[in-house]
């Protein structure tokens, strides 16, 4: 386990120091390679408001493989929709588990429940952060070319929770970040400034609407959805918006030869992905989901020091 | 365990005798401390008609800390909604699992389920009792005051399933119990006479629509939502008409000095108890519900003989 | 366990041998006496488009006891509902599970997902087969008669699913298998000439319209609701249709006197079946019921190899 962690809560990736992510993926690797097997009887809410397959089920299998055991709160099933208030689920909560993950909207509802319960609250998802998806991102890229350090990522697409974490998590790791938007898309310059200030390597972190700026030489092309959770209703307006910023193998043509290309899925093929690009060599989309699971592993063998 | 209890059905509290309640409890505070850690590697289905959180949770935890399983048997994916009788359904699940908790509108319907299944059934909630809370109600009351018999319990608020079961419970384990509801909202007569039968201490069991008589040198304040699952629509109606049994700090003020005050929650702030009494030093709503998982915990445990 | 069907997918019963399905149902006689007790610490998905409650809790509960763990997909809480193709999630359900059963409506669907996953895929249910129905439904005949070869089994109602998979895998084992469904009801004709190519035994396979006819001297008589699942609308209209097709006590009457009735359940009585006759001393659907899980459980430890 990560000793330094023990007992904390992740709300967001910059809950984490580099030191600890590095030992974090360390720790993920020697779980997905079977050098060490840690073994639990805990329990592990899920509370989630959204919809989730990759979560839920990488969540899951997580904690079955570490011996522990999982209940899952669909929000429609729980209290919280009679108007208990978030405070009150949390305390209660705190008293039946071990560690509670939560994917909710608002980043706000998160702290909350962080406060009023004292077991380890992870991030599975907010509007803001998606701290746990950058995990097994990181996790995915370090194991492609050794180290994470000077490694160029571009993002396109919408500057949403994905985004976020990439930034901060990227920034963290010394790697640099480009992040290309359409205008009115950029991701919460709040968070981006916050970027800047933990990027203590003076690496770059590019925020542009020009996709082929952001792509150029870059080693790793990600992309995620258009329209997330929510926004399902804006997702046929913004296709035109966006398709300059389609990962396209045009676009992917313009990116080191030894790219490789991340989703954090569902994909919408030949909207924000070709099929082409999401089918061919570059891809390590299956690989990157399956990490999921090695890394949420890891952090749930930290937060709770088995 | 409580060899007594043995294979057998919990459909209301008074299914169990004074003494089987107090080893009930004797057995839930070895668990809760930690000092007994049975084991077992059995199924618990819960068949729920209605939404749930801290039965939901606090059953599968008990369950899960015992080494068993859980089945969580949301009705909405259930044959059941397709118009099967239910007693094919009890005669099926009985086949399957080990032992079985449900929450149901009807208590008719719990009881063709104990009819039809040789496994033992829980009452998880039913609108004529909740034998389960009441459990946990007299562990929280007995960990406060050291004993239950001769303490003094006052219940404001609707007279539904709850107030059924605490003054059944209340009369078993001679405590004294006053129920103060509005008029056309007092408990079920014949729960109060079969209380009143059990009654062999001779303790009080008062009935009444006076708060403050209800409430004067109480030890034990307990109130619930005014309106139950399922009676939404008329929750609006009914709040002048259930204002002058709110517990607020006020009416607190009458009751004994070291009273407790007990809700099952969830709560609705300053209609049926205000913010104030809730978060305050006399609330141990949160030791109440955390007691759900080790009463329940005690109740599979000898049901299951392990 | 059955080792030839290590890591094998089960789409439909005759994806089994004759020698396979034997000595599935040997295995699961020794599960279920428990004469064996193989443990494994396997993940088991449940990936259900429809309503099911002896399908999710009989597998569940084989897992259970096996040892493993199970997750239960609800499509609702999928991003299959978001229109992700389901090739892609079986690719990311590969990386988690380690078994899949599918529910789905589409056979084509089931055969999409066994392309894309490696894991080991189970039918549990299609528009076009049911194959964990028939394993259950041949288990309880084998136990009742000894033997299958030569028993004569009579379906009654709509040539659906459960009729096609009956009359392959009744071929398989040398049972005489008659199907009597109204005219434009009758079993697809595909299924129909597949399982007399798979008749090396020069068994009877008789498809008619005549209910008398067919259950003339039988020994295992079978029916299954007149309206599948999704077809509820068209219920009423059926009831005159299939009425001839009741099994009553007047048409058992015309059975060998020892047969047994079985149907897969939920039944919906005095439409496909009398009170009378599921109540009375024939009936086998209870114990037919619980076979689902020995024979999924035999399925499961053979697919995964403990």
């Amino acid at each position: 386990m990560v000793k330094e962690l023990i007992g904390r809560d992740i709300l967001g990736i910059a809950d984490l120091t580099t030191s600890e992510i590095q030992q974090l993926l360390e720790l993920a690797i020697q779980l997905k390679t079977g050098k060490i097997k840690p073994q639990c009887n805990k329990v592990l809410g899920l509370l989630f408001y959204k919809a989730s397959t990759r979560t839920r089920v990488s969540f899951s299998v997580a904690m079955y493989q570490l011996g522990g055991q999982v209940i899952d709160l669909n929000v429609s099933q729980t209290q919280v929709g009679r108007g208990e208030p978030i405070s009150d689920t949390a305390r209660v909560l705190d008293r039946y588990l071990d560690i509670l993950a939560i994917r909710t909207f608002k980043q706000e509802d998160l702290e909350t429940v962080a406060k009023y319960a004292e077991i380890p609250i992870i991030n599975a998802l907010t509007d803001l952060e998606h701290p746990c998806q950058i995990l097994a991102d990181l996790l995915t890229i370090q194991e492609k070319f050794g180290s994470l350090s000077g490694i160029t990522l571009t993002y396109l697409g919408d500057g949403n929770n994905v985004a976020h974490s990439l930034i901060l998590g990227g920034a963290l790791m010394g790697m640099n970040v480009r992040i290309a938007t359409p205008k009115d898309y950029e991701p919460n310059p709040e968070i981006v400034n916050k970027a800047k200030q933990l990027n203590q390597n003076s690496t770059e972190i590019l925020i542009t609407d020009d996709p082929l700026t952001a792509i150029k030489d870059s080693q790793v092309v990600y992309t995620d959805v258009w329209a997330s959770m929510g926004q399902e209703d804006k997702a046929q307006n913004r296709i035109p918006i966006f398709q300059p910023y389609q990962v396209n193998q045009q676009l992917m043509n313009h990116a080191a030869k030894d790219a490789i290309v991340l989703h954090c899925l569902p994909a919408h093929r030949d909207e924000e992905i070709t099929d082409e690009v999401i089918e061919g060599k570059q891809s390590q989309v299956w690989n990157q989901a399956e990490n999921r699971m090695h890394a949420q592993k890891a952090l749930i063998v930290s937060l709770l020091g088995i």
